[in-house]
């Protein structure tokens, strides 16, 4: 049996196969084609359903959607994405299901993320795991007793809008002093320009463009020992370590995960992520969760693929 | 059969007696008399067991005692509580089942007083609850699937100690910017000696001293409309809305409820809470979770005795 894990972006998807060892089989990207409607994107996963089952020769298992948006996983329904704009209340499991005869699961892309870094970073070893994914935003996924938690109503581990200063800088999603308007790529970039005195100096010194002010710029530049890089990922720990502080002191989980993109910058930010945690005064959970770095690439995909052989 | 549940502060200790039913047969209180040391303390609580087996002439099904401190609830293990100073790593369920060969159980005060408002506030119709206990400080309690979540080291629920403020006020924990370092009665306290110009004025209006600008006085002179007081609630619930609502962000309730004494100042600081609730941006969890406030006084040590008829 082949499962298939579905990552839904606002530029492309991504899609993992894995057999029931959770051997991860391939992993390739297609565009999303939001602008050519909802209707043409269920036509092209039930292709690539199709397509897949011929490949392997055999049944499918199931697939299983991560997309980042408000997701009600109980009944398979993408609520809102706000980069899949106009697709709301879409009945994505009813739709596949009715299409391609395939068991369909939605979930929200943290979730399938932490799903992703409890069983291939952590092999199901621990019962309670916090993740945190850094990326564009920040999302979190939570893992109770070794069950993924989804929360009432699926809306669980919004660890990016949690409040670390209130009446702070002005997030994305309309509040003050979130996490992710501290600890996110929009964020580190708009910081950047603010500590870069001469700015353009330094795209020249760096040969890019203003665009490019990205963390993978800002974690070469850093891997180059720049002073405003080094200082950014320095502050970026600092705030991401109020936020995992918080966390652990709500969960008191065995682990804390940190998976995503800009996790490749941890050796510039853990240092000070861990010098935040010490500066807590309830110290017992604080000592007690370890901190690590997923070490896989596409875990929120294959935590996508992994979570439908899994029962519920 | 009857359970025991014993509530452990530093002045004094509250027990009540309950019934398989879960009706409350008393509650009395005694002197905890920490300087007289743990080994009394054990005999005093001790010869309480010998007096209600005798009293109600029936097998005793458990105690249970709740202790705000950090506690190993494992292992029956008080290791440590700010107001029970000297008391380290002490064996509680091990002395009290030695000496009154009872089942015994040793938790968190405000875990129980999460269990205390799951039971008799919400009747068990709930799956996922977060509780805040409101009091000299702020302590927490969460209800999942229906199960008291304590942890993996039995810390879980320290929403007080959660930062809404990076770089705030001080907190007593030797953090800065904790929930518990606005909403606090210390903090009530002391916001309400820098916001009235004319403290001897106001001493003489309300004929009080000034150790007793507690939340009663306050909740008292906000009653009368006082503008000081009603200020002083405005600013507690804005405070207390941040940390609901990152509580709500991460858990996706479907209740969230206040106890403790300064709960029953709710009418003032309510409106607030609720005001602040509406600037977060993910809407979705925030509208989903209802704020009640519990109708019980004795919730905690409630709790602790009902705690005991638990199967786990």
């Amino acid at each position: 049996m082949i499962s298939l894990g579905i990552d839904v972006g606002g530029t492309n998807i991504k899609v993992a196969a894995m057999n029931e060892k959770k051997e991860l089989l391939e992993v390739f990207e297609t565009t999303t084609d939001v602008e050519k409607g909802y209707g043409l994107f269920i036509r092209k996963i039930s292709n690539i359903i199709s397509d897949m089952r011929k490949k392997y020769k055999q049944k499918l298992a199931g697939c299983c959607f991560a997309i980042a948006g408000d997701v009600d996983s109980n009944n398979g329904v993408l609520r809102y994405a706000p980069n899949l704009s106009g697709w709301k209340n879409k009945y994505i499991k009813k739709d596949i299901e009715n299409l391609s005869n395939l068991k369909c699961i939605v979930q929200n892309d943290a979730n399938m993320a932490a799903w992703g870094c409890f069983i291939f970073d952590l092999k199901r070893k621990f019962k309670n795991v916090a993740v945190f994914t850094l990326g564009t935003g920040i999302g979190g996924g939570i893992i109770l007793d070794g069950k993924l938690y989804c929360g009432s109503s699926s809306s669980a581990g919004e660890f990016g809008h949690m409040v670390i200063n209130y009446r702070g800088e002005k997030c994305n999603c309309g509040n003050y002093g979130c996490l992710e308007a501290y600890c996110s790529t929009y964020s580190l970039k708009k910081n950047a320009i603010k500590k870069i005195k001469n700015l353009s100096d330094y795209i020249k010194k760096y040969s890019m463009e203003e665009k490019e002010l990205s963390p993978k710029l800002l974690y070469n530049a850093a891997l180059k020992g720049d002073p405003v890089a080094l200082k950014l990922w320095s502050e970026y720990g600092v705030s991401l370590g109020t936020g995992i502080g918080n966390v652990i002191l709500s969960f008191n989980p065995d682990r804390v995960v940190l998976c995503g993109g800009v996790s490749r910058a941890a050796r510039f930010f853990m240092p000070y992520v861990k010098k935040r945690l010490c500066e807590f005064g309830i110290k017992a959970p604080i000592k007690f969760s370890k901190i690590i770095v997923s070490r896989h690439y596409n875990v929120g995909v294959m935590g996508a693929a992994a979570f439908v052989f899994e029962k519920r």
